[in-house]
């Protein structure tokens, strides 16, 4: 009866039925010349999410998993050494790209449900081949335990120790959604994707390059070319693309950029905190713990909550998908059968993340989790209303 | 940012997006061959809905309104006697459409809250200008007040009284949602609209008349043309209409019917019903009352809540929607400021109807109604819970 | 393969890609405080297509034949003498709709092919008993037979006699397509449809009413509900209906309403205009005459096709449509299978139209009918060319 | 007025309703327990198309020219050389990519409006140093210049010379459009694209690779990741996939691939080359040529049109699209200015292609071409009316 079901993965997200409507098209003709009119304010537009002004924008027919590879390949050369925190379903495999692809990779195995390790990065830079790093990647948002890193801190360490590694940050589950500052915070390239902030389907993957990236793709010697930056550079700077573009996402992106530039996207992230501050209220109230270690770390786009004892937790996430039409994300790997995943992202409001907490806690129930129901939608509904902004308190008056 | 709304109004119901792609369709032939082989299924599956296998259906480009004008015109004389118990705003109505079209017009006032009252019309069939009475109009589900009446009920008392009046039933709010049964309980014109249990857009009616009903059409002498039986039935033996029909309506509707045919049209309110006390132990958790009179008359597709003394329910809806992008349903005519109702009919489950309980939950506890939040989701859960199909409990294994 | 079919009746007719996306939506709350913000414009937006400023729109859920119903009982009284000229299958069923709903029928059967008869009305309402017409009906395309009638010529032939009748015009198949004057012409009843000029689904019929038609239906006597003025105007006034609209149309109407305001309603007439000769070259380069009698009269949005002699017109639609997946209108009626229609209204241009005309020409080709495959493309391709507005002349500049 | 515009490019292609509504759609859980039903049949039925039983499918969000990368990086080494014939823009790109990837690329430069070159490859094969090729790249369908090359040749010369290289086919234009045989051809790599004969959105890539193929991609050095066989092979068979997929490209596909079952890809075949063959038609009609050098290897899927001297083609695409809402490819590259090209592939029927043809006809025209208007249509028809399948002869009867 119930379709679509609810949907509370970290991604891909709820489609707003306007950025549904505009995909909802016949195909067009990618060489017409009014198509650069479509193409041209997208990739300006796209860099307000990214809050820089000297980076460009790359985009690719991909999903996210291709716009790390464009990264890694277009500025890197073969047996680069580059550092990866590890500490997550996707940084853990974003290290496993990097040994694919042929880097010298220095995985750093952290605990899962801590963030990226300052200390230790500073402690590295200290060592006396630390001059050998070429890029630091960084996953801001790790969507696998719901924990996300301090980037601003990463380029502080890196400037202190005077350090001209490129600093990568994978954003495909924070950018457009939590707070992100590529020029301020010296990223050199950040990663995005369609299907979370952007409220799109899967489909398109973004780049945003520093000046500093875009000088390093000159020299490196990674073989590449459908992920080639200069390939598309010559061809974006007309509005058009090197081969076949999805017309129907950025159509689509067309309208997700006017619904972020008309909330503002501070705003935007504004929005998340609060949503997500009354998930992780809930789970206060449930008597149970986020997967992320402190509460400073947790991440404003999807919350891993960690079962009882002696409960599956993909109990949890087959109950709620078969009996209540709603999908939460399971546990992966190290945390498989310990956490479930609530993902609180892009098109979201009050009353949809009230209905994801109220879907959790009728399954957890039925999965002999011994809490109180209503218990977290009350809790999270306090907090709601405390927290209200003036421009809402005055909207009913 | 949230778009559409969440929709928690007795009607337009939330579409499920099956049928909504359905419509999303270019126009058609609507003289072409093959056209029948898509009209002439809806006729007669449209009667499993109704639980009538001797009844004809016709079909209207209209809002339901419509339809009550097809039933009254099809078989009454004009100055013919009309019984109608006036309890809610469609009931009310109904009796002043009665009038327009110049029947003689019994209107019963009954408080609203109350139902159908089956004693007075058994009293009223004993007096002795009885047999004046040509048909008696029921609105089984009373939407303004969430109250439902017995039909079977009307039945029993009109054939003890071994009376002829034709039985009129406004199934508007009601058909393919809870119990109705056509030919059991000798009802001989029943009315339903495409934008409450049958899940579409408003546009389409459908009449289900007895043969009772079609027999009297002969004779009626009301002056109509747009809803006349007659001239539908020459058209649609052979699948065809006499003026163009609504095609989008009617691919969504074959959509809706296979749905509904999926579930089975028992399980269909069974679900409406379980979904329904839901929400009445949701409303004793708040302390609050229902309009509806008496728990044996509340309806299975919405209720009425009564707000607290000194609170307008109307800051209750208006708030609701402003701030929370969630529209209830205002108190309506005698009503207003005194209830607000929510919608839950159509495509619904228990996920969906908690967030509606759950928004009301946020919007009274900002208009200062004193209640614990959460109190109601829980209740609902707990209540769910217990009396979730054994095929449900068993999805999940 | 190929779906939807190559659509060339005439209405419903082909939907803009914009107009569809619009209706690809959710249910909405039909009192919503803003649902106005949606209303209101399009009562006043409407107004432009009929060329009116003193008249009041009336939008029902309902085809076409609705606002027929609508516009007599609003505003005539049951015996009240009318004028119908039957010159085709939509007339005919319009003069059969007086006869149904009570009027006092002069049905003056004028052959298939003509217009209304001008001098005909002119002699009648020299006759001592003219004074009891009340009505003329004037239907300005009659659909069957492709043929226009001269409206603004009735209202000079009324105001010469001085005769108070009211004007009513079915202009289902001519509004937002082909010239039409509501003011200036005097006409006191205009009809339109929504799935004709209007390019949306069929289910919205729309009357524009004169202040001279206000003023008679406050003493019109016919019996009305579902299509009442007054019941609508009350609630129009706030942007309201008095029962649930048809809100996916409403919102398909803003944006009809919103590309035949870019393009200008002249310039909306002009193109069809233009189209429909280039379709009239094609039949004359076929060597066949069109079922209007004279080229003045030939309709711009259908052009009905007399076959030769020996051929039935039938077979030439089923033959497109079976063969070719094409749709044109049958022979309906007293020309049953000696015309068959190609429908050129709506949203159309060169391109689509000149598809139209090869269709028509390999089926006919099919069907034994001698003619040059290819001869009536050239000719309208000629036509089209000498007449390219200077706009377009430019474009490619 | 007109949206969308007529679309006879060869890719982006028309996409049938049906798939259409199959992809407005919300996100979905792309780890539910169910997900797999809707691919695993996907990955099976896909290899109809390549009329493979014993190749692998491998599924990529990216368009056609990922799977080009895919193809040469998971079965080559670098340094690795590679036969590529250059006879038109994709071709040539092709070859741009392998040495950009890092191959010992020998590109043969044959001139455009030829094929690939048989009796080259047969003496090339004989040299010395052959046995240093690993892989020979053949564009079965050349779109700059509407040129199809014998796949099943090239396998003939291969095997005549016992030689084990690889062969390489880019379908992205032709496969599901016209003949292509994978096994009985002994092709290793065929790459396909969602935007052509699968009739979808472009951002779906497809590779089918054969068992040799396979074997070659467990020691080929190539770095890979985001392409990478085994990483796919992996998550394929459980259903899944290694990143997020397109889901909603993937839900068109279904459809789209059940319409192709439906009709039989040996039928898509036949009706590509007759309704080709009618273009053809037509292009003689005008007193033209077709930059295809001969008849036998002219391309069904899309026909360059060489303009006569002192007419630059660009003009005629420009004034289809801006005069007449019609989209043409232009002449790409060495071909810019003297041709323009008709796609005519994917969804697709007589009426439309009529329709792409009296488009060209009219804008030729326009831009002082010299011919008869019509004469293209007509050609055309007498072609389709002597060619019809008996199926459809018979349909209308």
């Amino acid at each position: 009866m119930t379709e679509p079901k609810h949907l509370f993965i970290p991604g891909p997200t709820n489609i707003p039925d306007r950025v549904r409507r505009a995909m909802n098209l016949a195909m067009e003709d990618i060489r017409a010349p009014d198509f650069p009119e479509l193409t041209k304010p997208l990739f300006h537009d796209l860099k307000t999410l990214f809050k820089s002004e000297t980076g460009e924008i790359f985009l690719f027919p991909s999903s996210g998993t291709g716009a790390w590879e464009a990264a890694l390949t277009n500025t890197l050369s073969p047996g680069d050494r580059v550092i990866v925190a590890s500490f997550g379903q996707f940084s853990m495999l974003w290290a496993k790209m990097c040994r694919d692809l042929g880097f010298e990779t220095e995985e750093w195995e952290i605990p899962w449900g801590e963030a990226f390790p300052l200390e230790r990065l500073e402690e590295r830079l200290a060592q006396p081949d630390a001059a050998g790093i070429k890029a630091v990647l960084v996953c801001q948002n790790e969507t696998a335990t719901g924990v996300a890193s301090d980037v601003a801190g990463v380029r502080r360490i890196l400037d202190a120790a005077d350090h001209p590694a490129l600093l990568m940050v994978d954003g495909i589950s924070s950018i457009a959604c939590i707070e992100f500052r590529m020029d301020e915070w010296g990223v050199d390239l950040a990663i995005a994707g369609s299907q979370k902030g952007l409220m799109l389907p899967t489909g398109l993957s973004v780049v945003c390059a520093s000046r500093k990236a875009l000088a390093a793709s000159e020299t490196a010697k990674c073989r590449r070319s459908y992920f080639d930056f200069a390939w598309h550079a010559g061809a974006n700077k007309d509005g058009y693309f090197p081969y076949t573009p999805a017309t129907q996402l950025l159509r689509g992106l067309r309208v997700s950029l006017d619904i972020l530039a008309e909330e503002g996207i501070e705003n935007v992230w504004t929005r998340h905190n609060r949503l997500a501050e009354g998930v992780r209220r809930a789970v206060r109230a449930w008597g149970l713990e986020t997967c992320a270690a402190r509460p400073e770390i947790a991440s404003d786009t999807v919350t891993a909550v960690v079962v009882p004892e002696g409960i599956d937790s993909a109990d949890v996430v087959r109950t709620a998908y078969h009996r209540y039409n709603t999908s939460f994300g399971v546990g992966l790997s190290k945390v498989a059968g310990r956490v479930f995943r609530i993902g609180h992202l892009g098109a979201l409001d009050e009353v949809k993340i009230l209905s994801g907490i109220a879907a959790a806690e009728i399954a957890m129930r039925d999965c002999g989790i011994n809490l109180q129901a209503g218990s977290g939608v009350g809790a999270a509904i306090d907090y709601y209303r405390e927290t209200a902004p003036a421009a809402l308190a005055a909207a009913a008056e």
